[in-house]
């Protein structure tokens, strides 16, 4: 392995502050990649320890939100959103992760070395995290999605912006020391999935050396399922893995081809082919709704309700009519989008009215309210303010439940 | 709250061998719910510890894999793969599980109380992994199969047959408890996201008493990035947040729309509005890509490559060139998929013969390589052995990194 190109090593207070502990963790990296802390890996006394925070996440506490003003406030600006997304400059590092004054900075003469990493886009304003992951990354991202989930509160009022980087297929540790010497200069919180037990072990001690809070965030459900099997994990990444794609795999793919050419009543005589029947009026989200389930492995159907048009024969003589799932939604809300896809499609006066008018919105709606009416076999599902992949979860559940016909409803696999 | 129903707690060595501060657990909880342990809660004193696992993790070593097939002879059956996926039975405690002899077991006399839990489906011989959430479990069952990926090479072979089951919805700490009953009695790993920090807190404490193993998957994502960006969780689970569906989520959708109506070659008219346009012949994944690069947010566009029609004019009059990926695939794979494919769909003998002849497949795959030769712009991505997910990472990698002309690749969001 070759030893990445670093810039000199300066004076700084966590390296003053390290112990021998971490010292003895340098010297085995160095020994290693011969690889010497950025500039600066300097961190704030004020910032909580990466991998064990001691932040009290208590309920309702103001303190945190008080905190937050207070180091927007002494950052000298207001964390806007940018509009320019497509920036190509990079932040300086965050002013809490600045040196406390009274540190002697040593500016590396090797300035222009670190030239490749600068271009990573980091829009002004706004906290920065890196993913980085051996595979596809997608596991991260959906993760970090779930979670920030959790700041929304924060995240909507843009009072803290957050900018994530997902850097995929980072298969050696180079690549790696190439982003943490970057997030330790724009000062980045590092969520990675490395599957190598020694790469993330380096990862996690180069972290620690340099000031950068990191989780490998895949690691402690690993390891219980490691204890749980009592078997320990391959340490390979998918990618490298090489195994055959798996049955289930290809009953996805067939099921988005399935879902694909049953879209919007088409071919009604494979109906009974299908898992799950969607019927609702236009606009309810029948499309978007089969393909996040076809992606899920399941073939669906989806047939519009359209007044004055009679609903296919099949669908009432199809065994299974459990599996037909009626869709639902407010008036008003349809209504809504509605008018807002008719100025979309450019429809002509005539068209707009039968389609987005109130009363025939209205209309329909009740047209399909009777036909779930005289079919109470079929779960009536309220689409209304819920996003795809909440509908998606009620309905796999039902899938489920009905299948199995058990009063704990759970999606059940086997591997 | 009502206190749920559970049956009288047993003697049993786990609480034995109880601390006082696991006494001191007990009490609170019970204050808070009159819980009793279900019955057995007791472990065997082999299995390590649920939250921090004593399970050296040293790639390569053998013993682990030992004391797994010791485990599956004591059990005295061979784990095979169960072809009754539908059995409403449940499995007996894992044999790892059960009270170490000698152990006094009081059985309850309420048996019949917990009929209801009864009827989770455990198809026999597996470990069972319990998924918990609040909200959709997407997440949750998408980080499990990820770290099931590392555990591949027993999954496969059916040494170690894996059962899970996602409780989805699970929005008040009696529903967990209802679980967790279940858990104990199957022995079952519990992995959970809960963003109620008091009902997590709760979960873990009853865990830790009824010796359920236990990991908050989420947990140390949500904690890094509060501690990242100075501001606190908000505690509230997606379902109950109730915020306007977001600009993005709608995006999303919107390409769903687009991706779907240019399918396989429709409107070329519309090409120039795609993110993304995927050539290549017949069965190598176009649509199924073009459908996951969608649900990411990105509007796709594929086009067919078939011998002896043109490519439509739309394609080269496109600015942006760049968007275009040719998709390629070895000869002998593609062959195997054709000739699947002809089965299926039931193809008679001349059409059988162009579309998977493979002096044909060849002569197509030669005939796609000339037309990207003449397109230099474009990126060709292999898609022999490699999952959608996969080749998707890469087209979205390479489509950010030409957008934004990095050195090093990353996709970049703000939130």
């Amino acid at each position: 392995m070759q030893a990445p190109k670093l810039p000199p090593s300066p004076p700084s207070p966590s390296l003053a502050r390290a112990n021998s502990n971490s010292s003895r963790i340098r010297a085995n990296i160095r020994g290693r990649l011969n690889i010497i802390p950025p500039d600066p890996p300097s961190i704030s006394t004020s910032t909580p320890s990466p991998t064990t925070p001691k932040l009290k996440l208590s309920k309702g506490s103001a303190q945190l939100n008080r905190w937050s003003r207070a180091r927007t406030l002494r950052s000298g600006r207001r964390l806007e959103r940018s509009k320019n997304q497509d920036a190509t400059t990079i932040t300086s590092p965050s002013p809490s992760r600045s040196p406390p004054s009274g540190v002697v900075m040593i500016v590396s003469d090797e300035t222009t070395e670190s030239s490749e990493e600068d271009d990573v886009i980091s829009p002004p304003g706004g906290k920065v995290i890196y993913m980085v992951s051996d595979g596809t990354g997608w596991t991260l991202e959906h993760a970090v999605n779930a979670s920030l989930g959790q700041f929304e509160h924060c995240l909507v009022d843009r009072a803290c912006a957050v900018n994530t980087h997902l850097f995929s297929g980072i298969d050696n540790f180079e690549r790696v020391v190439g982003i943490l010497k970057q997030a330790a200069k724009v000062g980045a919180l590092l969520l990675y999935t490395l599957a190598d037990p020694s790469m993330a072990e380096s990862t996690q001690q180069a972290c620690k050396l340099w000031g950068v809070p990191a989780v490998n965030i895949l690691r402690p459900t690993t390891v219980a399922i490691a204890s749980h099997l009592g078997v320990e994990p391959s340490g390979i990444p998918r990618s490298e893995r090489n195994i055959p794609l798996s049955e289930e795999y290809f009953r996805r793919i067939e099921a988005i081809d399935f879902t694909i050419k049953q879209d919007d009543g088409a071919l009604p005589q494979h109906l009974h082919r299908a898992d799950i029947v969607l019927v609702g009026v236009s606009r309810t989200g029948k499309t978007p709704l089969s393909i996040y389930l076809a992606q899920k492995g399941y073939k669906v159907a989806n047939v519009p309700i359209v007044m004055g048009v009679n609903l296919p024969r099949a669908l009432f003589d199809m065994d299974h009519q459990e599996k037909v799932f009626g869709l639902t939604i407010n008036p008003m809300v349809l209504h809504t989008i509605r008018k807002a896809r008719a100025k979309t499609l450019g429809f002509d006066n005539e068209m707009k009215s039968t389609y987005s008018d109130m009363d025939h919105v209205r209309q329909e709606l009740e047209h399909a309210g009777k036909i779930y009416a005289r079919n109470p076999a079929w779960p009536i599902i309220e689409m209304t303010g819920k996003a795809i992949e909440e509908t998606a979860a009620v309905i796999v559940r039902i899938y489920h439940d009905k299948k199995h016909k058990c009063s704990m409803p759970s999606i059940s696999k086997r591997y």
